[in-house]
């Protein structure tokens, strides 16, 4: 893989074991970053995008559904919606607010800011084991961006930013697109503000979600069902600074969707 | 460029020569193939991401605002907001309903089922003589993707799918991603309910926005000032089929944010 300007690969690494609560996830990365031709040594400006799943598993972010007790909300909702009440009750739980709540739709604000359905939690690709387990968001993702990025560089003695992905929703679109949960080592949004565009003119309104796109971009090679959680960005060059995942939420005050 | 499994590459095609009304655009890209090392020969699967503005230019779809008599809602919110009232008046005039029109923001439908700010009306990169120029949207994104792909396969001898982007804004979350506005030769949504997930589980819910991805991802290859419109994308391996764009959009009785 060689850096070029104005070409971007996304490598998915090598599979990772099953990964179950208090497993060394920062291990288990490089480890595939030495299994995977071509990913070292490590680029400047190189992105490792990791999928939430791992993460929240590896932090314990899980929760056994045999130990819920619905509340009489969550089992009004699954009746009308043919859900499973102890996972909607996991929601609610994980909830800072609801937005919307109709049609089927449970969507949610988070304790992190995120708008999202169902507040993340997820019942798919959580282990072999796990029929009653769902996954919750990690807990501070961009703390386990930043421990995986320190994991990295200790192991190796390169800077890697990285980025924890998750598949969200969007009003109006079908469909999900993976979106940055947590940032290290890149500012997420690029402020192009104030920059001349090709014609030389001040561009006025233009900042990139380049964390958003860089999930995006690993989730093509990712997939969804190949057992394959961590891609390598090399080439997209994102901004470089002490970002965090906070930046991309738009507070209440500044949101007309809300 | 090889095509490996879990690899996707996205090279920046060479720039193309300033485009205007009229102007062969299908005969520029194929120039552009042939003059970028490695885009030759296309590969099944490959994707052309074209953005928006070259083909919006190609095709007229531009309005001098010289030509525009703004009407008295234009001309107040342009005066509240400190913005052209020409050019809210073109915004107005392309939107067949207003979704948000707050706080400087204006956020419409259009005519193609798109929910986006201002219409997709773009005064950033129209041209060097161009202080009073907009771009609209391409009338019929997929018949402009449609061309392009023929003129490819008329040339080269290959299929290529192709999507046309544009950058829009998300409620929730600051910054600007790029999405598809048209497609032609593969299908935008890829459906993988009733699909096993890696752990054998039949996953629920899980419909991929494609397109969204390949656009976001050729983003990340083409910034936003380089003068470089056309992406290829390898390796992503989109759904093939004869999908529209129109697959993207949640009509509006299934939309909770309209």
């Amino acid at each position: 893989m060689a850096t070029d300007p104005g070409r971007v690969e996304v490598l998915a690494l090598a599979g990772l074991p099953e990964v179950t609560e208090g497993d060394d996830l920062e291990r288990m990365i490089g480890d595939a970053l030495e299994a995977t031709p071509g990913a070292l040594p490590i680029e400047p400006g190189d992105v490792l995008v990791v999928t939430q799943k791992v993460v929240s598993k590896a932090e314990g972010a899980v929760v056994d559904l045999r130990t819920v007790t619905p509340g009489p909300e969550a089992i009004e909702w699954a009746r009308q919606w043919d859900r499973d009440p102890r996972q909607i009750q996991v929601v609610l739980d994980e909830a800072a607010r609801i937005v919307r709540m109709e049609r089927g739709v449970l969507i949610v604000e988070t304790r992190h800011g995120f708008v999202c359905a169902n507040a993340g939690v997820d019942a798919s690709n959580v282990g072999p084991l796990s029929g009653d387990l769902v996954t919750l968001l990690p807990r501070d993702p961009d703390a386990s961006a930043t421990r995986i990025r320190a994991a990295i560089r200790d192991r190796f003695g390169s800077d890697v930013a990285v980025v924890i992905s998750d598949s969200f929703g969007r009003p109006w679109r079908w469909g999900i697109v993976d979106v940055a949960l947590g940032v290290s080592g890149l500012l997420p949004l690029e402020d192009l503000r104030g920059h001349p565009d090709a014609d030389g003119r001040v561009m006025r309104t233009t900042v990139r979600a380049v964390a958003d796109e860089l999930a995006s971009a690993a989730e093509l090679a990712l997939g969804k069902t190949a057992g394959r959680p961590v891609a390598l960005v090399r080439g997209a060059q994102p901004p470089a600074g002490e970002g965090m995942s906070r930046d991309l939420v738009i507070p209440p005050e500044n949101d007309l969707f809300r």
